[in-house]
């Protein structure tokens, strides 16, 4: 089903413990609602991540990322089918980076993945950031949870484009897939934009096109040159999203990888990673919120006394840090 | 000429006194190391920005940006051509944070703009991200700083892409140029991506090829259903960069802006917005040194205990900021 928010957030707030006790029976509307609540940076959310901090932490989170145009849609669509073909909840969340200011992201909820639209054991949301670098190092993981606390067995978080940011979500996952296709330099370009430092399973799509063949062999020598990260040896798989060819075999990758981080202990170390960019963006949401209330305060004298050359930056630095204790 | 870290870091430590007192010459060799300093963290920034501050703020600075393939180094070169014809000296940084890993950017700067490579009224620098989110929101301000002190008259910021960051560290300039050029849906999929509300002036390049008059038609549709942000209203200019056409007018517009920028006293308003940006990144950078050094530290502890659900990320962003009082 689409998790969508915007019909939800006209009804009547509910009370975050009956919210969280609906969203623990997997119920729609609130698994909508709670995520709406996340978007919104609502002054409930304290309360909400209280709540369900302690009933997650079981979801096999999957970041998938790549450049445009390689079929995450349809892949992240595919790997759906086969997921619940194998008895798995799935939660996607679509997280774009690149809509910092319209507050929505480019493809509805609606829209998107219509052949799970009516499968409730499928939850499918969208995520736009709200403009403010970091927001979605925030967002990100309280939308996981929420998911992750409704009972999704598989979080898949697909992310647009290959920008620094999509590569920071993605690697919040346990398991961080990439996505490249034949066609352009953009395979090989994608690759050196930090690609090749942070997947765990690499997928080649469109394999049925020229030139698939190049890129699964680029890609092995671009990763047998660098220097081996753990014992992890990251996967090239080749598939045809579109006819579902492929697909089975990246579902076993993400199982295999999954009893890898359990058994190396790699899991627990990739999750405290992930809390630790959440806390951090918290803080430091709540550090700015303090120096800068309206554009004004602290701050903003700060920063005109040094766009005027009166002050350095470091010592302004400095004088925002002391202002607060 | 192209300002070059890569020999200078190995050469002799001069004093930032010496540094500055060179750099003020408009050296680029002293340029081109205060710049590796800026992207090296260098213990040694807090002084040189110190003595760099109060020697800065004449420049003009110009962000560039704009999806893939429509052109921005070729209208970057073109136009420090025309802008050189005017007698501007002008610095150029070309920024890619979609490259956080490799610590370099995709395009060498010996290979980037060859025209100007002996001028000695231009330098040309690439900078990457050095992988955290929020490293170009201090380093570009700091890199502005250098090319300023050395005495460029306008300083080129161009980013590659039209993601959140890119978008960000245009929105540092005093005039923001988009870039767009016919071709695919790209045109319009950018100009949703936060692009319409931040430029100061649209350039529509390629504008011998197919479709080139619809993209501008869509341009003006576009902006002119959004709420006019002040009384500038953005030209939306035509070139083709590869033969210099347009890019006369495009000078044109930036002067006009920059008047316009002053007489308002928008200039002053976005010179302190690009130093708040800068303040609170070295305060941040500050405060997570502080809260993980080297990965360990309250930040990581705290990180495991949200990561296992025993606290709540708010808790354990309440309890970071108390760490340090």
């Amino acid at each position: 089903v689409t998790a969508s928010g915007s019909g939800d957030r006209r009804r009547t707030a509910a009370s975050v413990p009956d919210l969280v006790a609906r969203l623990r029976t997997g119920d729609p509307r609130s698994v909508a609602r709670a995520i709406s609540l996340v978007e919104d940076e609502s002054p409930l959310l304290r309360e909400l991540m209280a709540a369900l901090a302690p009933l997650a932490g079981r979801a096999h989170v999957v970041g998938l990322t790549g450049p445009p145009g390689v079929g995450k849609s349809t892949s992240t669509n595919a790997l759906v089918g086969q997921l619940r073909a194998r008895g798995h909840t799935v939660g996607v969340l679509a997280v774009d980076p690149s809509s910092p200011f319209t507050g929505g992201a480019l493809l509805g909820d609606r829209i998107r993945m219509a052949d799970h639209a009516l499968d409730r054991g499928v939850f499918i949301r969208s995520m736009a950031s709200r403009g403010h670098l970091g927001g979605l190092a925030w967002s990100t993981p309280q939308a996981i949870r929420v998911l992750d606390a409704a009972g999704c067995d598989v979080i898949l978080v697909e992310t647009v484009g290959v920008g620094q940011s999509e590569v920071e979500i993605a690697g919040q996952a346990d398991t961080t897939v990439i996505l490249l296709a034949p066609g352009g330099g953009d395979g090989i370009q994608a690759a050196k934009a930090g690609i090749l430092e942070i997947g765990d399973v690499y997928v080649v799509n469109k394999a049925d096109r020229d030139g698939a063949t190049q890129v699964r062999r680029d890609l092995r020598r671009m990763l047998g040159m660098g220097a081996a990260r753990d014992d992890w040896q990251p996967p090239i798989l080749a598939t045809v999203a579109s006819q579902g060819q492929g697909i089975d075999a990246v579902a076993d990758a993400l199982a295999t990888h999954l009893r890898w981080l359990e058994e190396t202990g790699e899991r627990s170390r990739r999750r405290a990673v992930r809390a630790a960019q959440e806390i951090e963006a918290i803080a430091i949401a709540r550090l700015r919120a303090a120096w800068s209330p309206a554009g004004a305060g602290v701050a903003a004298d700060l920063a005109t006394e040094v766009a005027d050359g009166v002050l350095d930056p470091y010592a302004a630095a400095d004088r925002l840090l002391d202002a607060r204790s």
